[in-house]
């Protein structure tokens, strides 16, 4: 053996001992730590325990482990309103001195006068006016580019932080023990597709091709002598709804075995997961905290859950509490100001 | 330390030795034992090389490293026509007794005739009403498993091999050498994707959620109490020529680095992913072997290679000559009955 050899024999000893050693601590830590003890967490990890022990009547082979989640209201918040709105608007301002005509036309006059919710009541194609004039006629990097510099320095209403920490420290840390077990995660949201690709890897570890989202037509054209994908102003897919699970069979091809959401919108998603064969898994969040985070169900303009809170239990899906079962919220403590512990 | 993690620490000690030495091997072995040494294999070598450096100007992180395969003619052979088509024709005939207004109404009439030359005179319209009539109309489920069934007994008409033998060694050595550098590799076919996603993983180990393809409109539905995902008489995508960077773009969301077809097709998809900044690879499979394989480009009615042949050299494209490029054709041997060295 020569000496660059033996050395390189050494290192690898001294890795594989040090990755022993991690191992064992990790196998003794909580791999969800801001989860409370509880049913709901027992029942998390009991899942993914049975579904990676080799050998066992309920294993899944890693091929197979793929788990969705909804991203408004279950990775990040959606109070007080969707965040890709929040952008619609401030879109909307930075653009209106190219478009004096807005001033007179909705639903631009009431965004420019600071009042959305007026604007939102021209209903569909009004938001489809918001989202030509905003999110087409340029190609998805520059879409991507201009998401990521609003992300960088617009703050939540509220709370002054940057929307990609307004995200949810429990969930990250599920998406980091389903990962660590061969899991592999996807965004399934009816948020649009390059909005969530522009922060979804640095946020939560989940590559672009692992985001499954509402979309745009998109044409392939030649600027000048370079290419360029442009997006265009006519609807490909509405992920929410029965669109989820349309979106995941021909984004993903496979049926998930965990599915993840929070609203009547990931009702099919849940449904369409866990009436696959062999063990499913469905996890609901309701937003039961008012004071750390927001209540809302029922009669909830955004984030609305009736029928999927209705039928959770029968159809064994797993409800979190997110008073009772969240340790913590966000990664920096919560909406009443206290930090983390 | 407890006896049984001494016995651990002693089996992880001896699985980093074997791991170690199976790592020299790798490195002193070839990693394309089926492509002559040459110019086009260099190339590659030294793309993959250059871009997994760490520390080098051309390195590429891991998770930009997207290569992207056409399918037809370039990963499986396409002649004497798709192989897609092929199915199509044995799913009309076993369709047939149910439709007996087909013996009447073309393009039945015609493939019912075994001329399926002259069912496609009818263009696209005909394709589609095939399309139709044989990928419509059943759950996403449902078809994939009539297509595995199709594969498992169908034949290739000249080499009496099945389909999924029909594959190119060189190619899989390729993908294998690809993906043992962190690439992560996807299929981008103008076939349909529920077809491609019944093989490709056994075949090629490209899962379902790495397959881009040409696909139909789906609807979410019950039937009874159970969810399905059927598949509607309406194209979707055409992930063909200027079809495929849409393609890659709705589903992967990252332009490739590396990208490989052969025919005018995959012209846009070759001349997305090298406009791109940075390293990059775009290779050209060059059909030339009328012994082992096919001989056929500008002439050619399925695979036809003009435009991108043309350009390859100022694109800086890396033209596979097949004759001489490749040492061995399919696993098994070639068209010749020469079984493989």
């Amino acid at each position: 053996m020569k000496s660059w050899r033996l050395l390189r024999t050494v290192l690898a000893l001294g890795f594989a001992l040090a990755g022993l050693t991690s191992f064992g601590a990790a196998q003794a830590a909580d791999p969800l730590p801001s989860w409370n003890d509880g049913e709901t967490k027992q029942a998390i990890i009991s899942f993914v325990e049975k579904t990676t022990k080799e050998g066992a009547s309920d294993f899944v082979p890693p091929e197979q482990r793929i788990a969705t989640f909804d991203n408004d209201g279950n990775l990040w918040a959606e109070k007080p309103i969707y965040f890709q709105l929040l952008y619609v608007i401030d879109k909307v301002k930075e653009l209106a001195p190219q478009h004096p005509e807005w001033k007179q036309q909705e639903p631009f006059a009431s965004i420019l006068n600071g009042d959305p919710k007026k604007a939102l009541e021209g209903g569909k194609p009004a938001l489809m006016q918001l989202v030509a004039a905003t999110h087409s006629g340029m190609t998805g990097e520059e879409f991507q580019q201009s998401v990521k510099k609003w992300l960088a320095t617009a703050r939540h209403p509220e709370t002054s932080k940057p929307y990609t920490e307004m995200i949810y420290q429990p969930m990250l840390e599920l998406l980091s023990y389903l990962r660590a077990n061969g899991y592999k995660t996807f965004i399934v949201s009816g948020g649009g597709i390059d909005f969530l690709r522009a922060f979804a890897e640095t946020t939560y570890g989940i590559p672009p091709e692992q985001v499954v989202g509402s979309s745009l037509k998109a044409k392939y054209e030649m600027r000048g002598d370079k290419p360029a994908i442009v997006k265009l102003p006519e609807v490909d897919l509405i992920d929410d709804k029965a669109g989820k699970p349309v979106g995941i069979y021909q984004n993903i091809g496979r049926r998930p075995i965990f599915a993840s959401g929070n609203s009547d919108g990931d009702f099919e998603m849940l449904q369409w997961t866990t009436a696959g064969r062999g063990p499913r898994f469905g996890l609901l969040l309701h937003h039961t905290d008012a004071e750390r985070e927001w209540s809302y169900d029922r009669k909830s303009h955004v984030g609305q859950l009736n029928k999927a809170l209705d039928v959770a239990s029968k159809e064994g899906w797993t409800v979190v509490d997110m008073k009772n079962d969240w340790k913590v919220i966000f990664p920096w403590g919560d909406r009443q100001g206290t930090p983390r512990q």
